[in-house]
């Protein structure tokens, strides 16, 4: 019944033990999965980590109950990652670092169950989780989809958690761009919930990822989905928050994407929308949020300052606007109907005669204002 | 023609120099008024400000000048407030520190002209700003109009520029709670501007105040709204910016705010509205600037940290809400039909027997699980 083998004693632990337990990791950080499995399974010991894996356990054999999960995993067509694959996204074992009072379950998981034909630790290294609520509105499925079709048509990965609403409008508008999108779900790989969004989940499984830390066959208790949202965090380089209530899962994920230190981003709305409540009160800390409104800021954010700052939005200029600000406050000075001396303007201007003796010549040439007979008055278009 | 009282001085250089002239402002701090007036009216001088000053005088007395604003003034219900007076609002000394190299208009004015039964001091105590574009949309007018009335409400005077759109809407608002409400306008308080908004004006120097720091009869020039921005700016503990274009005036009002370490605030709004883009590009940086959504918000952030905290927004709970993280884990655990072993509860939750033997019978007790022959499943309405 014993286990020499790492990897498999990892397998084996992330089944007799709930994803993310602190005891466990704090075991692990000490000794190899092996010799933590074995200890665990031999000494009878009354702490909890220990009663959770005997009850898990129930006396089986461990390598045989690897095996089994391998074969299932086969059977669904799903492969395991552990920390000894190449495939392992590093970023979730920051995670390590995270403590979480009121949840034992934040730490990195010890294995991930992958269906699809991408690269985890690829995809995984330029990518961005859109999440946002289950119930939203027409606005923040547009939003959510327009931001992940233009993060995937840059190469960007859009992770979400596969939920209705607003993860599956990223997730289709990620596959839309033919960019990659991974869901990481609170269930196994095999049977993705919703069961409505079965479809999705199978073109994402075609050329993205499905992504869990539960074995084929886990079904998605409530509380799984809170332990999921920390590795949604901990996969990719940041987080968006597109429309939320007060009360939305979606803020957790913020608030795990904020502990570790990666940019959290929100999407505006309108504040009479309660969908948009959540994420206005996210951006008004604790933390720092930023305020985001197109696929650029988003990039710019995610922390390739210098390579990938957002062009700067502009609107028309008219031509008045391009004039320094002697130059603006000559022509705000000059009468449009009757023409007035220099001297005249100079003073309306609050300038010196020489400037405006000096100026005026120049505002001319460029069709601001009109000069006749040594007097000035606007040209018919300056208002232009 | 030599005038000796300081304050007569002020009123003088208010009308022969442009507001906030920064060569002004550094000969005003080595000097009083009256001897700064003489040397620039006697000393024949080729710097900008002599020539301006000179150009604008025309030789004329000021004692005479001096007479003939306050004679206008009188004519229109007009006082002048200089920093002399009591109801000086001592925000506004604040510009000193300002210094912008493309504005040599930014330092503090040399007199303020007034219409109204409120005490300028007094109100600008406790005021806000709530600027935005004049071309706005219902959503902006909706949200400045009770946005003020709320502020309106809790004793906040709202400072606006009187123009159309938002200004107007948040004018609107405060006078409908009956609060106080100042107009900072950018020409003479005798002619109001934009004239359609003569109404809002007349309703606004009944109960609040008009404030210009040109005489009357001046004209709104184009540049006269930039100078002014800057009032409004220092007159106000900080600034809220309600739907802005890309290139609003609202914005450079925003910058001066932050310049002057005033706390500025932004509505956020649909991401999809090019009136919020400019709103959403301020919260972009630089510079720290909060998002508000209500006036609560508003409040908190104005700086009254710890009285004014605005009382946190809250959705109604599900019971299941209430429970502590090992309790819902534990109820997620539980059957829905088939009652199970505390045993199996606790392999399922990931808790040790123990736990759940002990908190089971609590959650049976509140009403969450049903308990028959020492197993338990779901009570009927545990998912409420």
């Amino acid at each position: 019944m014993s286990v020499t083998d790492d990897r498999t004693a990892l397998i084996a632990l992330s089944v007799l033990c709930e994803p993310g337990n602190a005891a466990l990791a704090e075991l692990l950080a000490a000794d190899g999965p092996a010799s933590v499995l074995a200890r665990l399974l031999a000494e009878p010991d009354a702490s909890p980590l220990h009663q959770m894996v005997a009850a898990r356990a129930q006396g089986r054999d461990v390598e045989g109950l690897v095996a089994g999960l391998v074969a299932a995993g086969d059977a669904c067509g799903a492969r395991i990652v552990t920390r000894y694959d190449a495939e392992w996204p590093e970023g979730v074992d920051d995670l390590a670092e995270l403590f979480d009072e009121a949840d034992p379950n934040t730490k990195p998981p010890l294995c991930l169950w992958l269906r699809g034909p991408r690269d985890l630790a690829e995809v995984a290294a330029s990518s961005v989780s859109i999440v946002g609520a289950r119930c939203c509105t027409p606005y923040g499925r547009n939003i959510a989809t327009r931001l992940a079709y233009d993060l995937g048509r840059k190469q960007w990965t859009v992770v979400s958690g596969g939920a209705y609403g607003i993860d599956a409008a990223a997730h289709k508008g990620a596959l839309s761009a033919d960019g990659v999108t991974v869901a990481v779900l609170a269930c196994g790989v095999d049977r993705p919930y919703p069961a409505a969004n079965a479809g999705l989940f199978e073109r994402i499984a075609e050329t993205g990822l499905l992504v869990s830390e539960w074995p084929p066959g886990a079904i998605p208790q409530r509380y799984r989905f809170l332990v999921r949202n920390r590795v949604i965090a901990a996969l990719t380089r940041g987080t968006v928050v597109v429309e939320a209530a007060l009360r939305s899962g979606a803020r957790h994920t913020a608030r795990r994407a904020l502990e570790l230190e990666r940019p959290l981003m929100i999407v505006p709305g309108p504040v009479t929308s309660e969908y948009s409540a959540g994420v206005h009160q996210l951006a008004r800390g604790p933390g720092e949020v930023r305020v985001v409104t197109r696929a650029a800021e988003v990039i710019e954010d995610l922390g390739r300052i210098g390579a990938d700052l957002a062009p700067p939005l502009c609107s028309p200029d008219a031509v008045r606007d391009t004039l320094d600000p002697l130059a603006a406050r000559l022509v705000d000075a000059v009468p449009a109907r009757r023409a007035a001396s220099a001297e005249h303007i100079a003073a309306q201007a609050g300038v010196t005669v020489v400037e405006a003796r000096r100026r005026l010549p120049e505002l001319a040439m460029r069709g601001l204002v009109a000069y006749e007979r040594d007097r000035y008055r606007l040209a018919g278009d300056a208002d232009a």
